[in-house]
């Protein structure tokens, strides 16, 4: 994925995950040099429904406004924060 | 949950999460340094058959054979790495 392009569309996750992939708080994941492969997977799994229980409702929420591009680019993104 | 207990019961997942929780590969998540409230709440999604698609099956055939106690110490000491 583009890594500009998934900073720039990024900005609606940092409420959760923070301005560095650091999440804010302990119920959330850290997403900062998560690896791209599994952020991708994780994506689609909540864009396709299949993942429910717990948190995974706002998930789902904003994953099916994702096109598989935004779902490349923010796992390039997350992934090359440290 | 217990660091201790959570590094004996972790063996098992080292095979695909690293043996420091750095994944194996870039298809399964790190996990080193996760956030403890996440990881067991991703645990007791598996466990509870609230994730499909991917690779969700590996991770539900694990989660089934953990108590809620084994959950808390793996998550625990997942998060305990840094």
């Amino acid at each position: 994925g583009d890594i500009e392009a998934g900073k720039a569309k990024s900005a609606i996750c940092a409420a959760c995950h923070g301005s560095e992939g650091v999440a804010t708080s302990p119920i959330y994941p850290n997403l900062n040099g998560q690896n791209e492969g599994y952020l991708s997977s994780a994506l689609k799994a909540y864009k396709a429904g299949q993942r429910k229980g717990g948190l995974s409702s706002i998930m789902v929420s904003q994953a099916v406004a994702l096109s598989d591009t935004d779902i490349e680019d923010l796992a390039a993104y997350f992934s090359s924060l440290k």
